[in-house]
């Protein structure tokens, strides 16, 4: 019985390898090798090197942004400051600068004429089928709002009265251009625990502007973020826009941490809604609540025209990892082995000798040992028929020989 | 030395094949091609096709979203708009309609009665268990607070007075149903630095609205968005609730950029707590502060039940790239190559003649000449017994030389 | 032509496999079989067990955050409630409690001197150089502005005046230590459209708290919160700060449903700024804007030291899937052959017989018949010269054959 343990020992203890052959030509050789340093010099250079396959990554990347504007400007004869002109005032990663505000002051809830020359009326009849409509300045009553000894005149709304009037001119806070965003960015790779600011903390931020020869300072001018985005400010600050202000972090952890620093980049977001003939820019209402002395509430309608700023934060960081490292050796070892796909095609088929090479490789076994192979491949080795040469046959490969 | 140089590079300039054995047997070649086949299939069918896997992705898309609704509502007979029950105002991505509110006016700071039924007392001593609670509506002092002649009453607070009751009853503001939500979303690719708008420049979208029929038209009707998210507008509108509306961007750049093109989809976010008894809706606190003659301050406490909007922008880009196309190719080839796993089992084990396919796939060599095997496998080779034929041997196989 | 056909088709029905040589040797058996199982405990283990391979996941989680503070407190002899210390109110994700406020009350538009020590001047020509300063008050007009009788006094400024002074000594809100935060979150994977809620609908949370031995309770104790952040209260409540709330979905959807729940952690957002001897803590300013009885607007400023939440919601979810299935099951078994390099490294280098086994497994075939090797490698089979032995040669390989 020991024997027979013994010998399932054996059996499993065994070393299973290819058989090979071994082509000793120039021609497919030097083929064999270009192949393997085109195989080899891609996976090195761009896979690991350039993509960094060997790294696992994290882009699950968690931030966190606060921002403080500064600045003064003058907007309907009125200084304005940052508790004025910026909205939401908590001072996240999106916030607005107010750049030109269309007030309507002491709206009361009452009925009045609607402003808007849309919906001129001359009798009720003409204000029925604009009953519904979302483009008035309130619920359109359907009766026709005339002054005395008039004959025409505005459909009557209810709601907030008097109506806005939104095609008054009002100049912009052209101003905003001096304003500077100071940007407090801290983030964090949560699979590698690894917590960066945007600014060293030794770093004397005092007088800094951000810019090409101080590219870690986080204080910007508005003007400049413009400049790169390419607006006119002015323009921006009639119609009002969006600009993104990208913090991009791109982090090799295998290096010193200390390289890991943010890059900033502007764009308008709005960009392809430039080219519409409706709704370009950014605008929005809000309004200021007041009440009157006997309690009646009246309010302060705003439309705003604002410039938009996002922060956005991306970031990428990787680290040496042996799962991708190892699957990508693999890739590439098995990558290796394929180019002998290519130099087998050439080998079997355009060399001088392909029939011999071909009777070296091939061996060949039929389903039956009484069945004759029905078409007989020159050069392939009959190993059912000792001693039988083969057309085609170079008398160099066999494996049956008699001396 | 030129001789050694010239051996040295010969070589070095080799190829190595693996020798192979072909086995011309109909069974197992209809099976070796029927798994190459399906192996193939599932590759260029399901990896390549559906899964694109011959591209590089990009889902970190750059989204900015701008809103604006639009309509008119009563709500504690007074007229709505946008100004009114939009909040926070500036349009941005996620936004809520008022569609209740239960006011408490004329808030002054002081001390007064709770109105909670909770809080009822007929002593102090009824009281002092409540102090430091939560859930009154200010500062229990541990009073009890008695109307002259009443046995009972409530605890004293100190804070805004009077305090609020939240238990009347409001109509909610139905006629939000009918407010339009003009949805402008920009989005980037940063990868491949490709923009989008979710409607074309040249659109007319004045007056359409989004159905099945215009899947471009970026105002979405209120009703309709609660009618595919299948909620009843009404029970809605008095306890609130979130709808989500994600705007998905799939887009394969091989293609014509214009079919990279939004897809809308509407669901209610707070669904997983659609069955709790508590917490269910959206409601949230918030006040106005006004100022008497005199300076002091009062406010009107609002809670607000509201519908909170959400759009969420995802969005994934495919464009091919060399590196994906590379590893799947070599995967896929890899793979067929395991083909060969399942037919070597057949051949070896459940074919006629196994043995003789064994005999000619395996050439033996142990480990040391004179050792013998332990159990000869049948089949196998005996390099070591030269001049003997193992039973099963068909002659043509064999390592035996006689010199 | 059929016999053609059929000669074709029996061609194509051939199946070809690797020519192997087992090694009968418990030496390089062993290693085999030792490097076999390092690999395949190594891809079942860590690529399959650990890192879940076999499952395809999804990131893009959609999330839903409604929050909800409770709690009161005093600040400047007031007694603050929700609406007056959250903002914004809403109860979205990112939430900031007011903890200290410097109020600059009855401000009205106007000249005024500014209030700040840093802009003192004895004559006009001292503040031309302030002029476009951002850190004064309003805008400086350049002219000194002193009081009766002093020969000192602070450059004028043009806005709301009086100007704020922020270095007035206030105490903070410490009670928002006892304050709950009540966080309903929903969140949905949209690439296997499964939704899951924070807590259960059955669940009592009335009275619970969040801690180790109730996990699932969804109201947090700030001071718990703060405890786990290793803050300060009292510090914080004086400068500001951010927290982030982080939870964390890790859902396997090859188990049950009801194991995939959130994990909830805690910490400083703004760590890497607190070494930063400037701009630590957090704080913003906003306005109230009231009317006079003639109607003149005037505001109170508020710079408000706030405590800034910020609930983040991650996960991930995987689920078997076919693709990463195969893919790393075929990149398992490339591995597994991967190791036979290693092998044949050993077996044709370090073991006795090294010889004989490169014999047996190498072929050689040369360019040309008639040319010889240059070099002739010892071992090599020399199937061109018939007979012949070379010099290491065992004996035991040969391709002659003499029946």
């Amino acid at each position: 019985m020991s024997a027979a343990v013994m010998g399932c020992v054996t059996g499993f203890l065994t070393y299973e390898t290819t058989k090979s052959v071994v082509v000793k030509s120039w021609s497919v050789g030097i083929i064999n090798r270009v192949v393997q340093l085109v195989i080899i010099t891609y996976f090195i250079g761009y896979v690991f090197l350039y993509e960094k396959a060997y790294q696992v990554s994290d882009t699950a990347i968690e931030s966190s942004v606060i921002t403080k504007v500064k600045g003064y400007g003058k907007l309907n004869n009125r200084v304005m400051d940052v508790a004025d002109y910026i909205y939401p005032p908590q001072g996240t990663g999106m916030f607005c600068i107010l750049t030109r505000v269309i007030v309507t002051d002491n709206q009361f809830q009452g009925r009045c004429a609607e402003s808007d020359r849309k919906f001129e009326c001359e009798t009720d009849a003409h204000c029925t089928p604009h009953i519904g409509s979302v483009i008035s300045n309130g619920i359109i009553t359907g009766l026709c709002h005339k002054s005395l000894n008039e004959s025409k005149g505005t459909c009557e709304i209810e709601g907030w009265c008097p109506a806005e009037n939104d095609q008054v001119k009002i100049e912009p806070m052209v101003e905003f251009k001096g304003f500077t965003i100071f940007i407090k960015n801290s983030i964090r790779f949560p699979l590698f625990d690894v917590t960066r600011g945007n600014f060293p903390p030794t770093m004397n931020i005092k007088n800094c502007s951000n810019s090409e020869k101080d590219p870690f300072c986080p204080i910007f001018r508005v003007a400049d973020v413009l400049k790169e985005t390419q607006q006119d400010p002015t323009e921006l600050a009639m119609k009002g826009g969006e600009i993104g202000i990208n913090i991009q972090w791109q982090c090799n952890l295998d290096e010193n941490i200390e390289n890991c620093v943010p890059k900033y980049s502007f764009r308008r977001m709005d960009a392809p809604f430039e080219k519409n003939k409706v709704s370009t820019g950014y605008n929005f209402r809000y309004a200021k609540y007041y009440k009157t002395e006997n309690g009646t509430e009246f309010r302060m309608l705003q439309k705003a025209y604002a410039v938009r700023f996002d922060v956005m934060v991306t970031g990428k960081a990787g680290k040496f990892s042996l799962v991708p490292t190892v699957i990508n050796i693999v890739a590439a070892l098995t990558s290796i082995g394929m180019g002998t796909v290519l130099c087998d095609i050439i080998l079997l088929n355009c060399l001088n000798g392909a029939d011999r090479y071909k009777a070296k490789k091939f061996e060949e076994v039929m389903e039956d040992q009484k069945m004759q192979p029905i078409t007989p491949s020159p050069g392939s080795q009959r190993s059912l028929k000792p001693g039988m040469k083969s057309s085609g046959d170079s008398g160099a490969i066999s494996l049956s020989i008699s001396d």
